[in-house]
């Protein structure tokens, strides 16, 4: 029998406003077993960079990413950020470790090369280091690993936080009994988008084709939940999409295999 | 025979510039055996607060830190700066790893006490876990400090990153033949401040004490010089004071046992 991993996404505004921050990282103390939290900080980068005279430019979603606002993200999701997490879960009794990709060589993406849309400073995962992460968290630590990645070549890159929450817990699936958690801002996956309350529990990818095909689900859900049937077809056991308020493993969308 | 250990701090100035920086880390790599670099960023942290409005107050040449300056150090050192080196140093094939005080609880401190001046978000180091540090350099790994730390309350603290080279080759002066090494502008401690050239190639106590007397050695090189004897006492094998383009170890001022 594994032991029991969790991997819980949390986006920027969570994580960037002091009372929920303190929220989150009591709930997620609570979480048993093992476990390992991957957070965003959009808004504070866009807010920085704004502070800076950097104009954050948006495609489909994604931050174009310059070399000032490699800078700029750099210091918010690897500093910032990341320390704010980490010295919290201290304070919990959780003995945090912040990671970019570069640290231990944890994460190793190349740039992300240029098709219609030149990306910039963004970073596509070829390699997470599960063995380090393993030895990690078998001796107890807590990862907290901030949206970046490095190409091996002395650059750091700008990497989805979604991506590295699905990719770490793929790596994670052959040592643990993942469940991979992915928090937003509504309580899952809904069936009616001006229903809140109106959350599918269950998603096979049967429903998925449907739900995209009758325009159920749509925009950035698209993404989100291929990346969870890939996380599935890696061997991790459960994907919980859900708020960040609700990250006691029974609420919200679950796709198992 | 303990194995050989050395801890390189090096100032803003030499990791804030891409072609110093580089040449750093390439002299860095020749370092042999164990190695741990710790790193300021106060020019740049200063210059980034600038553009974001924030004024940086200095006491003797000390930071004061409020709230809002806390973020810049956090972001700045922590991120920036911290995450340049490691990426920098993965490239060069060391096992990087960033740090600050939180991460894996390595260095614990409190926030100064407010005598005359109120240093604001200051912190004094109480312990560096020099077992979990010898871990990691056990396993390979090149801890990169940032000149942070926390009081395990949930907040960081800017701490001087001198101190935290001297008490990180302090506390891991029992598992390792400890050199422990502070790079400045100068070539070493000068006899003539006016004559670049004229380095004390050995300094002991009593000189220290004769050369603080008769002015010789004056204003920031005495805390610097105190820090060194310090690590002396406490079980290092030599502190070096040298420039950072002269970190093999055969030049600069030598302070043994």
């Amino acid at each position: 029998m594994k032991e029991k991993l969790t991997v819980v996404k949390v986006g920027g505004k969570i994580v960037e406003e002091e009372s929920s921050l303190k929220q989150l990282l009591h709930d997620f103390a609570k979480i048993e077993g093992h476990k390992v939290l991957v957070h965003g900080g959009g808004r504070s980068a866009t807010k920085i960079a704004a502070e800076l005279g950097i104009e954050s430019q948006m495609v489909n979603g994604r931050r174009i990413t310059d070399a000032a606002m490699l800078d700029v993200v750099t210091m918010v999701y690897g500093g910032l950020v990341n320390k704010k997490i980490v010295a919290g879960l201290q304070a919990q009794g959780m003995n945090a470790l912040g990671l970019t990709g570069a640290d231990m060589n944890v994460i190793r993406s190349h740039k992300r090369p240029v098709k219609e849309i030149d990306y910039g400073f963004v970073g596509d995962v070829d390699q997470v280091n599960g063995n380090i992460l393993g030895k990690l968290i078998d001796e107890g630590m807590v990862p907290v690993m901030a949206p970046l990645t490095h190409d091996g070549k002395g650059n750091m890159l700008n990497t989805n936080a979604d991506t590295i929450a699905g990719e770490t817990a793929k790596a994670l699936a052959n040592q643990y009994d993942v469940t991979l958690m992915f928090c937003f801002e509504k309580k899952g996956v809904l069936s009616d988008p001006e229903n809140d309350e109106s959350v599918i529990s269950h998603i096979t990818e049967e429903d998925f084709q449907r739900y995209t095909q009758d325009g159920t689900i749509q925009g950035g859900m698209i993404p989100k939940l291929e990346n969870a049937f890939s996380a599935i077809h890696a061997g991790v056991s459960k994907v919980i999409i859900t708020q960040a308020t609700a990250i006691d493993g029974t609420q919200g969308t679950i796709i198992e295999k």
